[in-house]
């Protein structure tokens, strides 16, 4: 594989000052999930994890909570016209006993067959498909959390080189690291982080907090209700509706994490502070 | 509607000090984008310009090119319990001639039967399906595209409350903002826009620059593309197919567009510094 970066030639312009050289890019190819041989989603994401990925995903989606429901993971190989395996397309097995889920399922999003799609009824599936409540948690010190930012950031390896990728991690409520991807698409990172957290047997992850390096979308809020983390925390700003499903699930909601300072969007009773309220 | 932002309380702290007050978060709710009556694609976007979402979607994917193709578009009315509009759901209808596209089409992704799904099929769909070349274009000056950042900030609406969003602006190569729109997804925003543009009839927009907040991903260069632009900045990092993309279109992809500094990954010849090389 190897394909996390690549390298192009980039003209580069400073101050006025004209240069050419070799610049390095994150990596960025589709990838179509299949699920007992039939085309459920096509991401476009950075090559690695893709095995993680596809279990993140079908966690998120309410298709798996335990690892045994997976039977196979597989490239589908040798369909081009050369006979090469691309590493483009994989097909998950799931064990006897599991159901299919509904394959007009969309990607990342539920869909309903009414005109009554609303933020509601994505809250609803959330709800309804989630296997794990979120519990009383872990207490959180704003102080380890405000620590958190600089570690992911420390433990991204390619966003050096790039400057292109999205973090996830995956804490202790103490600050200590326990996992973190880069994908150059979000919810592909979070994906890739909870399902390499699925497949090692560590689900409900009850006792850690999901740190990532931008916005704090639904789908990223849904992710972490359906691996059971009880506290998402953001560098930057959360959605309306990612908010709303953290007060639905008892989600700790931590934006704008900067420096010392934070906003706590939902669930600050996991916080120390909320006694000074 | 007036739904572009929305009102939570949220606990603040900063260094220390906890306080409680009311803040302005980026409203999000899905869209669901039906095509003939037939349900196309679900999107997590931030309410408005909903009907410039869809056409922009129906521009990259490559169903439509000229605003007669699309005889209407209307929200589905009265189909929640209570009979109300979520104005979620809307749906495209076709002019007549206008053909229908393979209904199984993802969401911003072209899809293949076979195993061969890669980087190269991905282009090689965009280059068969665009409507226009991108030709010889206009002429850009460093110096100029070095202000389109500071422009569009300062024409960012929404972001200066809640710090939550994507923005897309078209410019004259002059730097002249034509328009800017703003979304939760960065997909969105650059939908809306080139969406807008195709309702007025500016296609191709072969005099113009189009400039995102975030990164070039592949989806984004295509969206150019697909609009007739021949020159994408960007605020951060490209992708490597968002380069290979470039260079097979002829598109000018210009990336970390900070200061006075830039990094130009493809299409250099339209800037006057390539003569200095």
């Amino acid at each position: 594989m190897g394909r996390v970066t690549e390298r192009r030639r980039v003209v580069r312009i400073r101050d006025g000052v004209v240069s050419e050289r070799a610049d390095t890019l994150v990596a960025e190819e589709p990838l179509e999930i299949r699920l007992n041989g039939r085309a459920l989603a096509i991401t476009m994401r950075t090559p690695g994890d893709d095995f993680a990925l596809a279990a993140g995903f079908l966690l998120s989606e309410g298709v798996v909570h335990d690892p045994e429901q997976i039977a196979s993971i597989v490239y589908c190989a040798g369909a081009t016209d050369e006979g090469a395996n691309t590493y483009n397309v994989l097909d998950v097995r799931l064990a006897p006993g599991t159901p299919l889920p509904d394959i007009a399922l969309e990607r990342n999003v539920y869909t309903t067959s009414s005109c009554g799609l609303c933020g509601k009824a994505s809250l609803d599936a959330v709800r309804t498909t989630a296997r794990w409540t979120l519990g009383e948690g872990p207490a959180l010190d704003p102080g380890t959390l405000a620590e958190l930012p600089g570690r992911l950031r420390a433990a991204q390896r390619v966003f050096d080189k790039t400057g292109g990728l999205h973090a996830a991690g995956l804490f202790t409520p103490d600050g200590g690291l326990i996992d973190v991807r880069e994908d150059v698409g979000r919810h592909n990172a979070v994906d890739k982080l909870l399902g390499r957290a699925l497949q090692q047997g560590r689900l409900p992850l009850r006792d850690h907090v999901l740190m990532v390096s931008g916005r704090a979308s639904f789908e990223l809020a849904q992710k972490a209700v359906m691996a059971g983390v009880p506290a998402l925390a953001a560098v930057s700003a959360p959605s309306s509706l990612a908010v709303d499903l953290a007060h639905e699930t008892g989600l700790t909601l931590v934006g704008f994490l900067r420096g010392s300072s934070m906003n706590v969007y939902a669930g600050a009773g996991r916080l120390a502070v909320a006694a000074a309220l």
